[in-house]
């Protein structure tokens, strides 16, 4: 069973927690979220995610099969995932109005990604279906900590179009969030439509290891990198205050305004919103169950506070506390918390 | 592309063949078969089919990963299978009202085998969902014609139960259709229920490579082998008429009346059902595109047009007939013909 799971794999999207706990996607959840669908304001412009969709199984075996032999493996299960959904449900569920746009294949894995976007209030009617897979990756997980992965492109690698409805959800965006797992042309593509409209673009330095091109700075508002991030994205040491801010000038002087370093335990800083940097420490939580999706759910978070009109403070202290719960449980999409989570603890800790 | 495939996979349940043309189960097959459900007279008890119920996930790669390695797939393709499965909905698209009792998960691809079954007009509402897997098969299908296969008993394996409405099924079964891809007790457990009101359990020899018990025997009113399954039942060679004829004779004395020998080429030969060996020749045709599936389809065809109350002679030549048009299609599911097609091929025959 799962429960012998020892752990090696190094998640890209979060199932190891996931499959410490399959029953986080529950039903009172699941109720819960439609609750906050309804009282999700349709006044608000929608925060778009724009993305690669990708569905995980992770098969338990004892070792890689040979050339022409069958053998039985202790369990399966797919998960939803891709960074993109993973946002996109962090938004959808503190009841910001999200629509996900990508690619999905005709498959059952494209139902899997869409009921799960669904269930976290995501608006997927947008979704383009291709013939054939959708994004997938097979992952044996084995008990010698070696895991080996096999990966489908699907229809995230088809060739890419925007129907004209879609289309229209970015012209009249409230904002875009954009991640590092679709080719950079498609993110300089829909970041200059909705930049072109004034309105704020975010991108997550997730998910992708090339340096950004300049095409694609001009048309950000932020651009957020983990520490790693921003030391291979600027090519300079990110180890002190110096150093980071030093990286940060760097990629400054390509085209992007205002750089927001997710620095972990060290919480947060935003760089060039004012002329000062803007600081903000994590919410110390009792324990960490599990970190997985909590970069995911912050740069989610503070999309979303930034596209309500909140002060930059607020926006990254809405986006700590987020991150804060989404620590303290298990899983990538089910981890990310409620709106009325956040607004609680944000509650008891002013 | 999935056209490249060189088809050294040997299909279980013929998803090389339904790779070969993914579109088999298009929207006007659909359409028909709704029509279909609608023409099945509800007034005829049930044809009831209990076994396992399977997702074949074939993953074309260059290789096998080694361990640690992340490597891409070529392409993934799911599909529903099972002998089970392929036999209800070939008795489901020949019009008969048929139910198919079974386990499955409570993952996406329990929706495959769902929807599948359901698009072949197969009662599915008394399926059994077991948390967990659907039992799967993940098939890495290699260009050196070494495929390697991971099995995952999933709710197959799970223990089994059947609620008051399942057992209701079978109770007032017109019909049941066994494979031997469930445990033996199981089958009969089934088999008993069904033989003890007087209707017929016919046993489909695939998917098993034990002896069957005589407490099976016992209750079956038609055993069906093909000649490779004649000869490991009996322990003798079945190369002849004469062989046959005793290999057949041998299970007789074990307790089973009827022995439906599947012949491939030289057709079908029923003995015991009259004092003569009752003998059906093939439909010719013009060519065999795929013979998967086609001896689940001869099986099924053949329990309908036996509880439809049409003399032996007459099920061996409909279910030859619905054989015929199978191998001239690929895939499994997809590939068993309606009602209306085997009818205008009898008719153009006779």
């Amino acid at each position: 069973m799962l429960t012998t799971l020892s752990g090696q794999w190094q998640p890209r999207h979060g199932f190891r927690a996931a499959l410490r706990n399959r029953s986080a996607h529950g039903c009172s959840r699941a109720a819960k979220l439609h609750v906050r669908a309804e009282a999700a304001s349709s006044s608000q412009p929608q925060l778009v995610v724009v993305g690669s969709l990708n569905a995980d199984t992770v098969l338990e075996v004892d070792r890689i099969p040979k050339g022409g032999e069958t053998m039985n493996a202790k369990t399966l299960k797919t998960f939803p995932g891709g960074k993109a959904p993973n946002q996109a449900a962090a938004a959808g569920k503190v009841g910001y109005p999200t629509v996900m746009l990508g690619q999905v294949g005709t498959d059952v894995n494209a139902d899997l990604l869409r009921s799960s976007l669904e269930e976290a209030s995501v608006d997927v009617s947008h979704l383009r279906a291709v013939e054939g897979p959708t994004g997938s990756a097979i992952i044996l997980l084995q008990p010698s900590g070696e895991n080996s992965i096999m990966i489908v492109g699907g229809a995230n690698k088809a060739e890419w179009s925007f129907s004209e409805e879609a289309q229209e959800v970015l012209n009249s965006a409230g904002g875009l969030l954009l991640q590092r797992e679709i080719p950079e042309e498609l993110n300089i593509k829909v970041a200059k439509i909705v930049a072109d409209k004034g309105k704020p673009v975010i991108l997550d330095c997730g998910g992708g290891e090339d340096p950004i091109s300049e095409q694609l700075l001009q048309h950000l508002t932020v651009l957020s990198p983990n520490e790693t991030e921003l030391a291979r994205l600027s090519g300079q040491p990110t180890e002190s205050e110096q150093e980071i801010e030093a990286a940060v000038h760097k990629l400054q002087g390509k085209g992007v305004q205002q750089v927001l370093v997710k620095l972990g335990q060290q919480g947060s800083v935003l760089y060039g919103a004012a002329d000062e940097p803007i600081r903000q420490g994590i919410f110390k939580v009792d324990k960490v169950v599990d970190t997985t999706g909590a970069g995911d759910t912050f740069t989610a978070a503070y999309a979303v506070a930034l596209l309500e009109g909140n002060s930059q403070q607020d926006c990254l202290r809405f986006a700590a506390a987020a991150a804060a719960l989404c620590v303290q449980r298990p899983g990538a999409m089910p981890s990310s918390p409620l709106r009325d989570e956040v607004e609680q603890l944000l509650k008891s800790e002013s």
